[in-house]
C-alpha cells in the first residue's frame, strides 16, 4: 500500500465520521427519535434532554460527566469499561508525548536499509519514519530500546493505578448499604448437591445441610427444577398473550379508521400462519389462554415437587455469612456441595446449574480443545485470504476485474479497503459461536460466559489477526524463509513486522472512524426501529420492545479494544506514528462510548468489575507480546545489546504475578470486612428469594411484580412448605 | 554382580537381621530396659508390658493391634502412615498373586537375547526369569503388558480406597467432641497484617479487625512478638536451672558414699568450663538464677509491649467460625491479613510467622532454584560413584587393595555391599539440609516444612538414585550412546533396566533387614541410654531426656519407602522376581512400625494425614514413571503394539486429577460439616489461648502447667489487656 493510498483510507474513514456525526446531531434533535438516543435516560424515568442543544452539546456533556453519573446510570462494569479505555488512552498519550519527539527524528534523519522496508514492494514515506529506516547496529537504537522501557514502565504504573481503582470501585459496590437491588448478596449457588437420603426430598436434605451449618442466618432455600416443559408451556402462554394484545389493537385501531364495527383480525391455525383453518384471532387466543393457565399451573406444580435437580440456591439473611458461605468447603468430599457467590438472578443460566463437576470439567476441556482447533485452524484461510486480497494478486488471480480496477479511483479505495474488509467481515462471525462454548462449558452465569467467551476472542484474534496478517500479508515473499528456519517465529515476525505498520494503521483508521460513527449515530438501530414502527407494533409493549436498546457488548468490544492495542503497542516503539492513531481510538472511544453508556446503552448485569483482571491479564499478555517482539527486532538488526531487553518479560511477568497475587482473590470471592459493612435497612428476604423465581414457575414478570403478589407468593410457600 | 554374591548379600544381611532380632527379644525382656523399649507407653501412664513375654509376643501384638489402638496411642498420622504401607502392601500383593505364576515361566521358558543381559558383564541366572529373556517382537510380551495394566488398575483401585480412608480418619479426628487437646481448631494465624493506624498498637489493630467481623465468636488475639532477645535469657534461664539440678544430685549423691558433708561439685565460668575462675557450683547457679528471673521478666515486658510483629493468632469461641475464618478472605488486598488454619502451638515455627508474603513467595522460589540445582548436581558424582565403586574398577583405579579383595569371601561382600552402601551413606547426608531449606521458605509449621522436606527429597532420590544409578551403572558402557542421541533418555533408561534388576533386588533387602533389624532392636538408643545413665545423668529430669524417643520421622521414611516403591514399580513387569522381596520389605516395615507407634515412639506433631495427599500423589508419579518406563522397554523390545500401553498414563493423570478435585482441600481446609460437629463441653477458651504461648513469654513449660498457674495467667492478661 502506498502512502496515497493510505491518505485516501484515512480521508474516506474522516469523511464518512463526519457524515454520521452530523446525522447524529440532526437525528437526535428531533424530540421523536428520543427513545432511539436516549433509550437509557427514559428507562430510568429521566428527562430523555428534550432542550434544544446544539449539535456538539453531547461533546460537553460527555466530558462533564463523572465517574458517579456513570455508575449511576449505567454500573460498575461500565465504569470498569472506562477504566479500561482511560488506562489504555493514559499509556499511549504517555508513550507518545516521550517517543514521538525522541524516535521520529532520530528514525527520519538515519538513511538506512530503504531497501529492506521496500520487500513488500510497498515503499512509503511513512516508513522513512519507523524503526526501518535505521541502519544496522546503529547506535541509534538505543532510543528505541529506551522507548520499549519507557512504554512498559508506564503501562505498569497506569495498570497498577487502575487495578487498585477498580478494587475500590468493587469494594464500593460491594459495601454499598442499599441492599435493595442487590438480592444476589444474599444467596450463594449450591451444586453437586448429593442424592438425598431414602425418604428425604432434595429440598429437605438441601434445608437440613445449611440449617444445621448456619442455624442463625439461613433463611431459606430453593431448589432447581427441570424447567423445560414448563418453561414450554409458559412461553406458548406468554405468545398467545401478546398476540392477543396485537390482535386487540389492530381491532380497535381498525374501528377508529371508519368502520365502525371494526374488522376482526383473523389468522390461520396452521404452520406460520399460512395453512389450517381461518379463525378468529382474538377468539382463538383467548381460547387458547384459558387453555393453557390450569395446564401451566398443574405443571408449575409437578415441577416443583417431582423434578428437583442436584442443586439450589441458598438465602441467608446476613450478607456476611452468605460471603462466607461461598468461600467456604462445606462438605467432606470436594466434589460435592459445590459453592459459589450466587449471580444476579438475572445472569443465571438455570440449565448449566444441575450440571455435576466432572462433566462440567470434561466439557470445559473439551471446549478448550474445540477452541485451540479453531485458532489454529482459521489461521491458514485467514493467512491465505490477505495474501490473495492483494490488489497485484486479485489481477493476477482473477484477470476480469481488471478494467473495473484500473481505474484509479476504485483502484485506490479497493487497495486501501480490501484486506481490512475482510478482515473485519471475518471477525464478526465468531463472537456468537465462541460465547456458544463458553456456555457449553456449564459456567452458571451470563457474565462469567461472556467473560469466558472474550478471552477466547481476544486469544484468537491476536493470534490470528495480527500474527496471521503480518505474517500471511509476506506469506508468498517469505514461504522460502519459513520453510528453511520453521523454528524461528519471532525473528521472522519482527521482520515483518514494518512493512505491515501502514495495514494496520489504516485497520485501526477504519475502526475508529467508521465504527465509532455508526455507534454514535445509531443509524441500523434507528431505522429498524422507525420502519417496526409503522409497519408492525401496534401495542405499547411492542413499541418499547422496538427500541429497547441493547448493552455493551462486553464480549465483543474488549477484544476488539485488546486487539487495537496490542497492535499499537508493538507498532509503538518500531513506528511510533501509530501512536496518535491509538489515541484518537481510544479518545474518540472514550467520548462516543460515554455517550452511548449515560444515554443509550442497558448493561444486561451487573458483575461489579469482575471483567478487569481479565482486561488486566490481557494488557500484560499483550505488553509481554511486544517485549518479546521487541527482543527479536532488536535481533534482526543486529544490535548488539539486544540482551538489554530481557529483564523486561521477566518484569512483566512478575507484575502480572504480584498483581494477581495482590488483587485477583477479591474479584472472585467477597472479602469480609467489605461485606460486613452494615446495611441501612433490614432486606426483605421474601423479596430477596422471590427475585429468585424463574417467571415460568411465577417469578416476577417484568412488571407484574405488584399485580399479582398473591400468585407469586403462593408459590413462594409452595417451594418452602410443601416440596 | 554374579547370582552367588546376590545370595551372600541376602544371607548376610537375614543374619544380621536375626541377631539383631534375637537381641531385642532378650533385651526387650529385662525390666531395666523398659524405658529404651516402651518409653510411649510409660509417656502415656500404661503398663510398660512387664509380663513375662516369649520373644515373639510382639509379633502377635503388633498384629492385634487395631487401628484404633494407634490412632489412641500415636495419632492420625501414623494411622495413616499405616494405611501407607498397607496400600503398598496390598498392591505388590495383588500385582504378585497374578504376575508371579504369569510373567514367570512365560519369560524362563524363552530364549531370547542372552547376549544383551550381559551387557554388563554381569550375567546372572535371575535375568532369565526376567523379561530380558523375551525374544524381540515376541507375542509372548502380550503378557507383560497384560502385566502393566493388572499393576496400574490395582494401585488406582487400592489408592482410591485408601484416599477415602484416610479422608475418614481426618474427619473423625477433626470432628471428635473432645476440644480439650486441641487448641489448634479454635485459632487462625493471621500473617501480612498492614500497619497499624497512628495511635494504635498491632494487638489494638488485630482486635479491632476481628472483633467487627466476627463479633459474637471471637474472643481474643496474640501477636506474635519478637522473641529473639527473652528467648535467648530464658535459654539462659533454664540452662542455669538444669545445672543447678545436676549440681544438687551430684552432691546429694557424694553425701550418700560417704563423705558425710559431701563434696560440693566445683566449675570453672570460662569458655566450655575449661577456664576461668572456679566456683561452687550450687552457689554460682542460684547465682546466676536470680539475677536472671528479673531479668527476664523485664524482657517478656519489653517484648510483649513493644515488640510487636505483623503477625498474630486470633482465637474465636467456636470451631465451626475458626475453620470457616481460615478460609475466608478478609481484606480486599489480598495480600494482607492472610488466613490459614493455625498449627499445632508445639508445631509452630515462631521465626517464620512475621515473614511477609512476597518475603515468602521470594525464599520459595529461591529455595526451588537451590533444590533444582542440588538434585542436578548431585547427579553427577553419584553416578561416578557407583560406576567407579564396581570392583571391577576399582581394582584397575586402586591397585593397592587388590590383595584384599582378591580373597574370595571379602571379595563377595564386597561386590555385593560396595554400591549400596555408597548409596545409603549418601542419602543420609541429605534430609536435614532440605528440612533446613523447607523451613527457610517461611512455612508456618514443622509439619508442613516436613512434607516440604520429604517431597524434595523425593524428587532428589527418585532422580538421582534410581535414574542415576541405573544410567550411572551403564555409564561407560553407554557413553557413546549418549553422545549420540541424548535427547532419547526413556528408551536408555529403559533399556538399562533389567542389567540392574539385581543391584536393586540387593539394595531392597539390605534396606530392609538391616534397616529393619537395627529399628526394631533399638541398638543405638540403647547403648547412648546405657552409657547417658552410667556416666551423665543425675536428675530424674535428665534421664527422663535421655531415653525420651524420637518420631516417626516421617521426613526420611516417607521418601525412603516411596524410592523402594518406585523401584519395585519399574521392576515388577521386566522382573517379577522384586515382588516378593517388595512384599517383605513392607510386610516387615508394617511389623516393625506396629511394635514402633504402639510401643516405642513418640510423635512431635499431629496434622491430621495432611501428608497422605502427598503421599498420594507420589505413588501416582512412581506408576507414571513405571508407565513411561514400560512404554520405552516395549518400544526397545520391538514390540509393534507398544501404543497400547499409552492410555495408562493419560488414566493415571486422570486418576491423579479426579483425586484432587475430590479430596484435596479438605485436607488443606476444614470442612464445615465436620467442624460443626457439637462439642461435649465449652472448651475452656483461658486454656486454648495459654496453649499458644511460647515458653520464654511464660507460657507452660512441659510440665508447669498446674504449677504456676497464677504466673501464666498474668502473662495473659498483659497481653490481653496492657498490650
Amino acid at each position: 500500500m502506498d502512502f496515497s493510498s493510505f491518505l485516501t483510507s484515512l480521508a474516506t474513514s474522516f469523511i464518512i465520521y463526519v457524515i454520521l456525526m452530523l446525522l447524529f446531531a440532526w437525528l437526535s434533535g428531533k424530540p421523536g427519535n428520543s427513545v432511539v438516543y436516549y433509550p437509557n435516560r427514559i428507562l430510568k424515568g429521566m428527562d430523555p434532554g428534550s432542550k434544544t442543544r446544539n449539535p456538539f452539546t453531547w461533546i460537553s456533556e460527555a466530558f462533564a460527566s463523572t465517574e458517579k453519573d456513570i455508575l449511576d446510570l449505567s454500573g460498575v462494569d461500565t465504569a470498569v469499561y472506562f477504566v479500561f479505555i482511560a488506562t489504555a488512552l493514559g499509556i499511549l498519550t504517555l508513550a507518545g508525548l516521550v517517543l514521538l519527539p525522541i524516535l521520529l527524528p532520530v528514525a527520519a534523519t538515519d538513511h538506512g536499509k530503504n531497501d529492506k522496508t521496500t520487500s513488500n514492494g510497498t515503499f512509503s514515506d511513512l516508513d522513512k519514519l519507523s524503526m526501518g529506516n535505521i541502519r544496522e547496529k546503529s547506535p541509534r537504537l538505543w532510543a528505541f530500546v529506551f522507548g520499549v522501557y519507557w512504554v512498559s514502565f508506564v503501562t505498569y504504573y497506569l495498570l497498577w493505578k487502575a487495578y487498585n481503582h477498580v478494587s475500590e470501585l468493587r469494594a464500593a459496590a460491594l459495601m454499598s448499604p442499599e441492599a435493595k437491588a442487590k438480592a444476589e448478596q444474599f444467596a450463594i449457588l449450591v451444586r453437586d448437591i448429593p442424592t438425598p437420603p431414602e425418604g428425604q426430598t432434595m429440598k429437605e436434605h438441601v434445608d437440613s445441610y445449611f440449617k444445621a451449618i448456619y442455624p442463625d442466618t439461613f433463611y431459606r432455600s430453593m431448589v432447581v427444577t427441570d424447567n423445560k416443559k414448563v418453561n414450554k408451556v409458559w412461553t406458548e402462554l406468554e405468545g398467545y398473550r401478546k398476540k392477543l394484545a396485537h390482535a386487540e389493537a389492530v381491532y380497535a385501531e381498525s374501528k377508529e379508521k371508519g368502520n365502525v364495527e371494526g374488522v376482526r383480525p383473523m389468522n390461520r391455525t396452521g404452520f406460520l400462519g399460512l395453512i389450517g383453518a381461518k379463525v378468529d384471532t382474538i377468539d382463538y387466543c383467548n381460547e387458547k389462554i384459558n387453555e393453557l393457565i390450569p395446564k401451566l399451573e398443574a405443571e408449575q406444580k409437578v415441577t416443583l415437587k417431582e423434578k428437583q435437580l442436584a442443586s439450589a440456591l441458598v438465602f441467608f439473611s446476613s450478607r456476611e455469612t452468605a460471603a462466607s458461605a461461598g468461600q467456604n468447603l462445606h462438605s467432606r468430599m470436594v466434589d460435592t456441595w459445590t459453592v459459589v457467590n450466587a449471580p444476579e438472578p438475572r445472569q443465571l443460566i438455570w440449565t448449566n446449574l444441575p450440571k455435576k463437576f466432572y462433566q462440567r470439567q470434561m466439557r470445559q476441556y473439551v471446549v478448550y480443545m474445540i477452541v485451540f482447533l479453531t485458532i489454529v485452524f482459521y489461521m491458514i484461510p485467514i493467512g491465505l485470504v490477505s495474501a490473495f486480497t492483494t490488489l497485484a494478486n486479485l489481477k493476477k488471480l482473477l484477470p476480469f476485474i481488471k478494467p473495473v480496477v484500473n481505474q484509479d479511483a476504485i483502484r485506490t479505495v479497493l487497495e486501501a479497503y480490501l484486506p481490512q474488509l475482510a478482515l473485519i467481515i471475518f471477525l464478526a462471525l465468531l463472537p456468537k459461536f465462541l460465547l456458544f462454548l463458553s456456555k457449553a462449558e456449564g459456567i452458571p452465569s451470563e457474565s462469567h460466559a461472556v467473560r469466558a467467551a472474550s478471552g477466547k476472542y481476544f486469544y484468537f484474534s491476536v493470534l490470528n489477526v495480527f500474527i496471521g496478517v503480518t505474517l500471511g500479508g509476506t506469506l508468498f515473499s517469505t514461504l522460502k524463509t519459513i520453510q528453511k528456519s520453521t523454528d524461528s517465529i519471532i525473528p521472522l515476525l519482527a521482520s515483518s513486522l514494518p512493512g505491515n505498520a501502514t495495514f494496520f494503521l489504516t485497520f485501526v483508521a477504519l475502526r475508529f472512524f467508521v465504527g465509532y460513527g455508526l455507534q454514535l449515530s445509531r443509524i441500523v438501530p434507528f431505522i429498524i426501529y422507525h420502519l417496526k414502527r409503522k409497519y408492525v407494533c401496534k401495542t405499547e409493549a411492542e413499541l418499547k420492545e422496538a427500541w429497547t436498546p441493547g448493552d455493551l457488548n462486553y464480549g465483543t468490544r474488549f477484544p476488539g479494544d485488546m486487539l487495537i492495542l496490542t497492535i499499537v503497542f508493538c507498532y509503538s516503539v518500531i513506528a511510533p506514528i501509530i501512536i496518535p492513531f491509538g489515541m484518537i481510538y481510544f479518545g474518540l472511544g472514550w467520548l462516543v462510548l460515554r455517550n452511548q453508556a449515560l444515554n443509550v446503552l442497558v448493561p444486561s448485569y451487573e458483575s461489579n468489575g469482575q471483567m478487569w483482571p481479565h482486561i488486566h491479564t490481557r494488557i500484560v499478555a499483550a505488553l509481554l507480546l511486544f517485549q518479546v517482539t521487541m527482543f527479536g527486532y532488536f535481533g534482526v538488526n543486529k544490535f548488539y545489546y539486544t540482551p538489554i531487553i530481557i529483564p523486561l518479560p521477566i518484569c512483566s511477568l512478575i507484575f502480572a504475578f504480584v498483581c494477581s497475587k495482590k488483587f485477583y482473590r477479591f474479584f472472585h470471592d467477597t472479602a469480609l470486612e467489605v461485606a460486613m459493612e452494615e446495611l441501612k435497612e433490614v432486606p426483605n428476604m421474601e423479596v430477596v428469594f422471590k427475585s429468585y423465581i424463574p417467571p415460568c414457575l411465577g417469578g416476577d414478570k417484568s412488571n407484574s411484580n405488584d399485580e399479582q403478589p398473591e400468585d407469586a407468593t403462593s408459590q413462594v410457600s409452595r417451594i418452602g412448605t410443601n416440596v
